[in-house]
């Protein structure tokens, strides 16, 4: 199956396509690839899908960037498999090409990969006709065949439409003479053939190849040392792969997240990369306007009017822009059971969605997900925050954007109280990078508060420059400013809710607190119920050392926190929906941290049943 | 007044103007015509405002669409003056003018109609300037005399303005040569002369009445055999003229309708057939964004907070954008007293509103709208609802989209539970077309559902993928999963509604159902109170055989239907506003549906008021 | 340090530059000044910054307006130093520049204004590079220098940029020779130099400067004759310069208004002003869309979630569309230490605030904001509307739109019952210019009501055609429905809540009327609870003839009007804030006139607390 062709006389650039393995590899060879990661020691350069090896930086006169391609010898094919690898400049050589697709074989040797031709040739190409513009002279075909992309310029007369017959979005064949014309190569179109069948078949599958060579992410460990981490990575990986291949495609992103300091951070962090991808490979430079759409989401799942929304506005880009469909990704949000209403309705338009969430996952979504990156799948916990993850996918999606994310994982950590391990990690990260702790802390709460105000608007610029992930002088001033906002908020809520909280002994030897918080805090106002309720608590567990269940209650739901007691707070929603006939109880959250949903009438039903389970509840051992 | 000529040597194409009669036209003889209706047994051709005849479907080689223009010659002008027409085929011929203001009488014989003119010749046009650009070489003047529309290039020096007296909108007349440039005609203007005083009326008159003349709907039957719905035609047919006239002037359309399953399909029906006439007539190629808004209204009226928005906006586009003031139309909505402040408000700047609605209409709107398509003023009932009749519309406005919307006007009966006659036949029209009579509820449940997510929004696509009036696999998987939906959210809601409902009962010998909404219901959720509270009675009249009322009540309103008992809640609530003081009673509806709003403070007097006089009310005959 | 040349041998004009006094003034000679102020007999010109005189009527012959350039000739130096001039009208003369910029000292000599070159000279000018644009031809820079703005076409080959070194912003020194091209004039550029250090800030403050005097407002007097408006005055021109400022440097303009009569015509007099301004000095056609936002707040001062909003779209602009940032009015409210928040929140980006309001104002923001305009900072009160502050404010940023506002003024003091002497003065100048007293209280009523409907909306020509400052015909029409609307609901809140009020008399005399405006009056409509409890005490005040305090209360928060009881608001907060622990009291407004919020749980502790003060308050002196 592999064919390889003698030495030519001068020099040959060799050209490996992913049927070939090791054992087509000889060393002292010039062969073509392109850059796939970066480490300390040198840069990792791929031939193909599946051969690869390493310059060492001590070979590297200039820097290479991810993605970049590149030309290496083959120094050496060591014992293990690996390839030592050097840089090699060539001007005036031959190209050869090894594999399946390669070679001089029959009709086929004609075809010249796009990203080869060379003014003056008589090239025949093969592609995928991306767009077709009547000029008031020639018409021009934009041909794309994973190489690269040609205009082609055929002239049947001014302004006349040559091959009607060709359309945007047809495999063609063009046959023709390579010219520059403004600085750019273009070709003279000779002949401009529409390919159906096996031919047609054959562009596609190139094409197709080409941009899952293109989307793979580029080989990189986790900012921190982590268990976790390392074994979420195959999942981010994968999930960064998606993300680079929609954007490849000119698929829209519509991006919802949890709208608190963890979800914009995670929010945030996705958005940059994704932009930063699209300045490289989108023509349109509005494209981060056009072809992304970050939204907080209010509702800790994803509500039918929330995707309804999105599903309509995407549909509608479709039809007026003729965009793709777009992907969707649930960031900090997005794991639980009641997601999957809109995720099956976003299925009935095969609109994929992937999700980064550290909120305990149902098993139920897991079939409705393309790709789902979550703690609780490898053994970990909430404890490592959407944030930090999505840092690390950023990375994934588009290197360059490491060095301005350095300190977002430590501040969506600190947004959602985070104690794992890899906080630390991660604190640390963000001192060395100029981010005190304190100040990591001021931006959590800064962003926290500012969610609130935002509603539900994406705040792009100003939550950037709290987050400092765009260089702002404003940024110094405002996130002080915002902290003491938050705080005084904070304290006017709890100046009247304190006062009005019920502290009870209960048989389990925990302490039950319960709040009206209907009656007691501000309405329409932040912080609202469940952050002062989460408030209540942390001074509540304070005061009575720990062993604390912390309810905040309204007239048709109640928010619930505890500590040092081993409630299951899924597992009591169960419950209580079988025990209080009529009360239409849902609701549900994390172990410890949830809240419950009620009908107005049944309040002082379900309150009870719900403070009788708590009382018998176990603590937990420390 | 009429002048005929003598034969001519050549073929002759004969012209009728609209002063012309019966008594103009000669057997033999070929006359320009239009197509303006099709039946199974060929097609009617009219030959002016007032002479039309019929192309056999035996003489038919080819099919014509209405609005077609074609020429006949007239075989035989039967006893009964109807005409039998052959379609003919003529090149190389004379034309003649017959009529007021045909012949070649005086001045006036020199105008040529802009659709006549040809290549070479030599003119004298007369017109409206629709526009005036300036170019880098000559004025372009784009004239319109009801006939057609050409450009004038006038040229004084390189992008000189000619003629600087003349503006758009200016009646103008026209010497010059025709020529073609581009492919397209265009006049190379000598002479151009704004006309004034009777000559700038009779340009305008032409304008007009040609304007009225396109705008003139088909001749069309009802898709189903229906009394009232012949009845109800002429109405149809003057309204669908109003909207046809609006869009020929480029005025926009704004459609409010109910934001139902019967009030989509009434929206979506008039979209669908707007949109395809605008693709005819309009230039801008984004007119069905620019000149069209359909937006779902949340009341049950016409708010003013709704009319402030549409009018501001509308004034917002008249200024920014050049667009004419728009036209109103209201659709499953529209037909009751409350709508009046808004129509008075719309009035004051001369925005006509057409109503098709299938409510209990109050007399005192009938001065305020423009024209008022309603069961009521024929006869008939809500059973025929707002969808049904919009399907008909549709045809009417633009008959091409009569195949796409068959199946609608069953899934509009559907959502509003329609037992009408009609209803058996437009659901038996639906399955012809390959909608079964459970695919269509199921459609029309989904749609109901979504109606609810999309709030405020048209959700264009996404809704007419529901309906299946926009091709999309989406179809198959989407209407089921909402269907779904749905009836899990009804389910719900019905849950810990069910229990909490107090069965009374009264001394007519029926039951009143009551129950509290705002306890026993969640908030903010479809299925709403009132959705809610026509579930129960449903469940109810089942359970006690007929002859129930159920009355959901909030703090500061109630829900009311009745079966089998003669309520009339429009009634009641005059009384109530008489019999309780200070409680700011107000509401309505039909006589057995509808739902009546009080001071919170007063809930108590108004619902055992309403009590009272629903125990009283009596049983209705079987 | 002055220089001033013998008289040169043809006609001469002189340009005196900002550093010229009196004593640089010669009797008989001619000068270039502008238009800065007119009066009824006469107009003033001023030759520099500080130098000017009076063109007597009798001696002018054409209409001069405030901002034109003119000539005039000295005619004589009156002995208390004022000018007596003449207009002058001069061809072919020579120029001659007196003061430290001007003359012909060293390398400067040649510099060229860009307002004095004239085809055929060959230049030296020095300025901005306000952009640089690549034709096809040469590059093009507009070049602007505080006199004038001209285009620089640099040549160095077809579609290649010349001095590649030279950015938009850059100070720059053109030689060159002035040419015709399509009508104007442009340098043909033989040199091109990018200026720094000194040369560079010469022409940074040249532009600054000239930037300066023409952002200087017209010298005009109040409308009416009053010390209140007198002394206010100073203020209104300083506002007035940092409004033209900012238009002139293309920098956004945000109006933050009060949703009421007073407030909507506040905003409508600035915007009216702003764009006729923008109409005179803007590029972009669109700049009313594109450089303005005006609208309303709901809340009585700058709300967080509204700062945020108005500053999160501002980035987006600085961002996606290359704005400037803007500056914030706030009109009619932002006077308030509630206010302070979102001005810090501004500060961080250095985002100026100008507040227009007559709303006690609270010493705290003073630092805050850049100029603060309020009758109270001048010993008024209330009584001076915004709107007649606004109108006089209009004047000074474009003195053109006087005439379509002379009844704006009273159509705000009657929105806001302005009882003040200035309110005759202004009702009786609307009834000069055609508006009589009933007629401009229907469209302050009309304005009030429209407001409510329109939320958040600035309903641009809608309010317009209420307050009758863009003509349209509906204006006629409109007002009296909208005003039988309001009165309507007025009559049907009214009509409910009247029976529902408590009277109390008090020990010291007066009567407590009390309401509960969440039982008793309809919620979400118009009028809301303020206006309603505002009507509600308007009939109580003559029902028991004066001393009344009037409390409307919901669940969280009350309403307060007082007349003739000395209570002062403010305090009672305070000292409610102390005295009823965990009710989370605030609120505030004017001393007889606000608002007090609490938690749902303490309103009967926060209303006894309430009452009992009320009562004991003293009675004023008549």
């Amino acid at each position: 199956m592999m064919e390889k062709r003698d030495e030519l006389d001068g020099p040959v650039l060799y050209h490996l396509d992913d049927s070939c393995g090791l054992e087509d590899v000889e060393e002292g060879h010039a062969y073509s690839g392109y850059v796939n990661g970066t480490a300390d020691y040198g840069v990792f350069v791929s031939l193909n899908d599946s051969v690869s090896g390493l310059i060492h930086e001590s070979n590297l006169a200039s820097s290479l960037e991810v993605g970049e391609d590149t030309k290496v010898r083959v120094e050496e094919i060591r014992d293990d498999g690996n390839l030592s690898l050097t840089p090699v400049h060539m001007h005036d050589y031959e190209e050869v090409y090894i594999g399946e697709d390669g070679g001089e074989d029959g009709g086929e040797e004609r075809r010249t990969p796009i990203g080869e031709v060379v003014e003056g040739d008589d090239v025949v190409l093969e592609g995928e006709a991306l767009s077709v513009r009547q000029t008031s002279g020639p018409t021009v075909f934009t041909v794309a065949d994973g190489t690269g992309t040609v205009d082609c310029a055929a002239f049947v007369g001014a302004g006349e439409r040559a091959y009607p017959e060709a359309e945007d979005g047809d495999a063609v064949r063009v046959t023709g003479e390579v010219e520059t014309r403004n600085g750019e190569l273009q070709v003279e179109t000779d002949e401009l053939e529409v390919l159906e069948g096996e031919d047609e078949g054959e562009v596609r599958d190139r094409l197709s190849e080409a941009l899952d060579d293109r989307a793979e992410p580029p080989e990189l460990e986790p900012l921190v040392d982590s268990e976790i981490l390392h074994d979420l990575y195959p999942r981010l990986r994968r999930l960064a792969f998606g993300v680079r291949r929609a954007v490849l495609k000119d698929r829209p992103v519509v991006v919802r997240h949890h709208a608190d300091a963890d979800g914009m951070a995670s929010g945030v962090a996705v958005e940059r990369a994704v932009f930063s991808l699209l300045d490289e490979v989108a023509d349109d430079p509005e494209a981060q306007y056009h072809r992304f759409n970050r939204m907080p989401s209010r509702a800790p799942f994803y509500e039918m009017e929330d995707v309804t929304r999105d599903l309509n506005y995407a549909l509608k880009d479709v039809e007026r822009h003729g965009h793709p469909k777009p992907i969707v990704l649930m960031l900090d949000n997005g794991s639980t059971g009641e997601d999957g209403d809109a995720y099956r309705t976003l299925d009935a338009y095969d609109i994929p969605v992937y999700v980064v969430d550290h909120h305990s996952p149902d098993d139920e979504i897991e079939p409705l997900v393309e790709e789902h990156v979550n703690p609780y799948l490898e053994d970990g916990d909430y404890s490592i925050t959407s944030g930090m993850l999505c840092v690390e996918l950023a990375r994934l999606i588009e290197p360059s954007v490491e060095d301005e994310l350095l300190h977002v994982p430590a501040v969506a950590g600190k947004g959602d109280y985070s104690e794992a391990s890899e906080m630390d990690k991660y604190v640390e990260l963000a001192r060395e990078h100029g981010y005190g702790e304190e100040h990591v802390e001021d931006i959590a709460d800064a962003l926290d508060y500012e969610s609130y105000q935002l509603k539900y608007d994406d705040g792009r610029h100003l939550i950037n420059h709290i987050l400092d992930v765009e260089e702002n002088e404003a940024h110094d001033e405002l996130v002080p400013h915002l902290k003491t906002l938050a705080e005084e908020a904070f304290e006017k809520q709890m100046d009247s809710a304190r006062r009005h909280v019920d502290d009870v002994s209960t048989p389990n030897g925990a302490t039950l607190c319960t709040l009206d918080v209907e009656k007691y805090t501000h309405k329409f106002t932040f912080p609202g119920p469940g952050k002062t309720t989460g408030r209540i608590h942390d001074e509540k567990v304070d005061e009575h050392d720990g062993n604390v269940v912390t309810v905040g209650h309204g007239p048709d739901f109640c928010v619930i926190r505890a500590e040092g007691v081993g409630i299951n707070i899924p597992e009591i929603v169960d419950e209580l929906q079988d025990e209080v006939d009529g009360a239409g109880v849902d609701g549900g959250g994390h172990l410890v941290v949830g809240s419950i949903n009620f009908v107005q009438g049944k309040r002082e039903e379900v309150l009870e049943a719900l403070y009788t389970k708590i009382a018998q509840a176990p603590l937990k051992e420390e």
